[in-house]
């Protein structure tokens, strides 16, 4: 059993990456610490984690390299910049569920987040984290930088159709809606439940920070700059992600061509299915689980390949992805703790 | 008082109209009709109107034409196509909320609805209900077809663009998100509070009835044939509609131009808002309204112009645009009826 | 047309007021201040209200005695207690939606407010906001103390009951229901939409400050002390109070004989509807309007007599029975402002 | 490993138990019938249960007897008593989650369902599973009534108060809210989206048929007969069953020794939880486990003992219980294959 810390636990993805680790065949859960919740146990502050066990622990106190063998970074981006290089020194694997590395030129890194990056000679050694894009390089990786929510749904939805070869140049728009979770936990007016029940509302047009991870990771699979358009939404709904992703199709693409080639692209995928012609995916059926669920059509009127891709943002958008990098970073099962089925109704 | 019948009036549509009218000071219900509930009180189906006095009557036994000056049509396509006629020669003036008389072209409606146009001879004299865009035909118009709720939003959205010349040419994408309300009061599996809540699903992606609708619209706005590619989606939520669209901006296009360019537009608009720049509109605040509230942003990598736009789809979207159009018809003051706030919470 | 100020109007239960005195012919809003959003346009904070010209104001900073004939005072309670004896010196009347001045006692409120009442004097003048029960004494009222959400639906249910006899001696149990905005806007853990969302939670069972009114209320129809078991949930919605009261049925009581003593106590209430036996009521139908739905069962088994109350927690729970009073103390007609229907689907 | 069938596998209690069996260690699904969805496959109705390989059979056509050791009836109540011998004969146990042999008094089976029951000779066989009051009856049970979802939540909350003493005579007030799914799957217009959403409903006042399960259960705890008023609530929510209890508080007793008294008594219950004396338990909480959480407060000026127990409806409301009975009554680990914990946000 490798010992895990969940660094910033009590947060959304943190506590989604404890109750993963919980079930999980070959991690055991020896640090989990908040600095907001500091002392208290874990099932006070989540009910749903009662005989757990687990107590926050104070981040600045607690010996996390003494006891862990792979330290999972659930914090603000920043935070997993001051802490990581101290935890590879002592010899972690560091599984980063922030944005500090996953942008691999630090000079994007500081115009999107407005602070210079303090460790850019560890970003070439960052691997990014999406194992249906990057598995090849996650056996043995040191330090994973998590594929954030919206970037995990958009490229799931459009690399296949750029690496077949079934979109005209132009740019990518990305649609996407989340659950408020994706808002994270700390209180917030637009994040009260008034505000965003029964409502549905498009924010940060065009400036949302997961764009150029986005176009970083689009680009990478066309071999060339491709611009995106990533326009997100909030929907009243708790838990899951869809984006919408639509390109300018190939001359004389059909669904059914688009279906095929992504089932022949996704056949070996434990987590993704993609849709028979004429399905859509929805999120509830991919709540609480770690699975991508992908249907296609082709609207031949407007020359366009629409894309929608399904997955929880806690899951495979966050706490699940970061589980599934480090299984295969580490040489465990890449389904171990992530084969669970979510509701059903 | 004009008298007004309702016919179709226990389904959404209808009963929108129905409170519309109980509070409007022009008109007198006379006449609401449902076959299905032939005989209920309006209240006991629908207790939130209590005290109305009203009983749903049989559509195929009651008087219509001479009980009511004009008749608000909320019924399934097809049967407007069987009522008006008749009604149109009794003097009436028929404010059709069903899609069978927004379509111009005959073949077009055949194509899209599986049926022919059996009055393809009103055609011409049916005059699109959407008064932003064509109020200069209503007054006296004794056929109005109500523009249908995601082509009104649609329009809103993308139609000052297109006019100012805003816009590069190139398809029009249209991402929209409706409430469950738009899928009607008919029990369905996929309007099942259980399938609905929680989840967001795209659904008739490139083949939704609305599709030529948007369209017509857009193409005689441009002057010229224009593409489009709509892709509706069910958000958990009962009303509210929201639709983003996407148009190719125009060279050197800033957000600030585009909002200047909409607020002329919709200057003496008595229920259109265009947003500051930087402010995105969200359903939650024109729920229960007959207002549009409309937000706009540039994304400049991509060369995009976004425009989103709320409506109520009950309201704006279906009943409130119905009295609205007949307000300007029959030589109401437009907003009578229509003036009342929605939740603010 | 008198000059209103509403104190505390950026709370859920001070703009609801605004909203309502925005659509009043009696009253022109002059003056509304919060201290959190000074300076920020209502339509701002609320673009639901988007129109309306409102500024918050500082409400420190402003002249409300010199601006307004009544103020509403959507404060926390202990901010009614500072303000109010200055503005009635000045010769406003007073409508409090706070708790400040609804319990007798000041000794009682003392033990539940955990502060000592500061103006037990006013209190023997301050007349209960309830005008189903105390409207008699309303007419010229300078200050009025308007009733809690949970008191108003529980008094609602249990009264007539109590009056008419119905009732054998013993407990009264209310099991309530509410919304989330019954928790106010201020950003809380509770009240975050994945808090909510999706769950159902008992809180402060036998310790809500509501308790001592309903207690008050009861036993003053009663002419004897009344003990009460009070215990508030939080349901997921945004809006909507539904009070389930039992009560220990008198010998032999039928529900049909329930019914109709409640509609003759009923019979002139503009704002009250007694359901035929059998029907229940539902939050939904009273959504956003000042009235209150009530159903009646008798469960012969246990011998109880089962009264459900469902109101909107925002209007005839808090800004809607601040607008009636209102209207009842200055001579205005009942209704006046308060007939809009709400959403029905 | 056992071969377990699911006959009625397409409504929610039914897919529910063929969820929790597709994790089961101790399980092989060889049958899944439905009359509605015969033929389909179980992922295209539900796809979060994709790659599971199963598809709906006719429940007329298939050899049920033939394929299983264990059936689990999740058919509507009287669908049970037509099955149920033939399965017993052929040497199957049968997990029984309809009401038809949960009440031992054939005539009170009569007097709330409408129709004789056929096979009363069983009724003293059948053992009524909730194993935290029947473990001692369950090993080797044949048939087996799974307690309902309201029995359950209500027994669990009332039993240990009942059995140590802690009340005083008179009748047990069970006031319940249900998610939506405890209608089922049927479409009906009660369900639809747009009427549960923000709203709640008490319905079946007194009459729901869950209320003589309750009495039986509470009666047999208590060794005489208890009279109990049953009101159940519809809350917008999809899962989750919160049952909040009041009984007479003995003289004296306080919510610690409330509490400790529950301690005892669930000290040893894999799936029950007593939360410290001031918290509540809520639904959320227990969403997707087989868990039930409760809370106790004692109102000391009523003198009532109130007990909240939160549940998932589908889960020990339901299908989830059908797999424990099954376990103890088939010699397996009492929590094979209900381990997994809910979603914790």
């Amino acid at each position: 059993m490798l010992r895990a810390a969940v660094i910033g636990a009590a947060g959304y993805a943190g506590i989604e990456t404890v109750r993963l680790l919980l079930g999980h065949p070959g991690f055991v859960l020896t640090v989990v610490t908040s600095a907001a919740e500091t002392g208290r146990s874990v099932e006070d502050v989540y009910p749903a984690l009662v005989g757990c066990g687990l107590v926050f622990e104070d981040p600045e106190a607690c010996d996390i390299a003494g006891n862990a063998d792979v330290a999972f970074l659930a914090v603000p981006h920043t935070a997993s910049l001051a802490l990581t290089p101290a935890l590879l020194d002592a010899g972690l694997t560091v599984i980063d569920l922030s944005a500090d590395f996953r942008l691999k030129d630090a000079a994007v890194y500081q115009s999107w987040y407005g602070t210079p990056h303090t460790s850019p000679g560890l970003l070439e050694h960052a691997v990014y984290g999406l194992p249906e894009l990057t598995r090849a390089s996650l056996p043995g990786a040191k330090l994973v930088a998590c594929a954030g929510c919206y970037p995990t749904a958009s490229a799931l939805a459009a690399a296949p159709a750029i690496e077949a070869g079934l979109v005209a140049p132009g740019p990518v728009l990305v649609d996407a809606k989340s659950g408020v979770s994706g808002a994270g936990r700390t209180p917030a007016p637009g994040t009260q439940y008034c505000a965003a029940d029964e409502s549905v509302l498009p924010y940060k047009v065009g400036s949302h920070r997961h764009t150029p991870e986005i176009v970083q990771t689009l680009s990478a699979v066309a071999g060339a700059p491709v611009s995106v358009c990533f326009v997100p939404h909030l929907v009243p709904m708790s838990r899951g992600l869809l984006a919408t992703v639509y390109l300018r199709a190939a001359e004389g693409l059909s669904a059914g061509d688009a279906v095929d080639a992504y089932r022949v692209r996704y056949a070996d995928e434990p987590f993704v299915t993609v849709h028979v012609e004429g399905r859509m995916p929805t999120t509830h059926e991919v709540v609480c689980t770690n699975r991508a669920h992908i249907g296609l059509a082709v609207d031949e009127a407007s020359g366009t390949l629409v894309v929608a891709c399904a997955i929880d943002n806690l899951v495979k958008g966050s706490g699940g992805q970061a589980v599934q990098c480090a299984n295969v970073a580490l040489g465990l099962p890449e389904t171990a703790g992530l084969a669970a089925c979510g509701p059903v109704v």
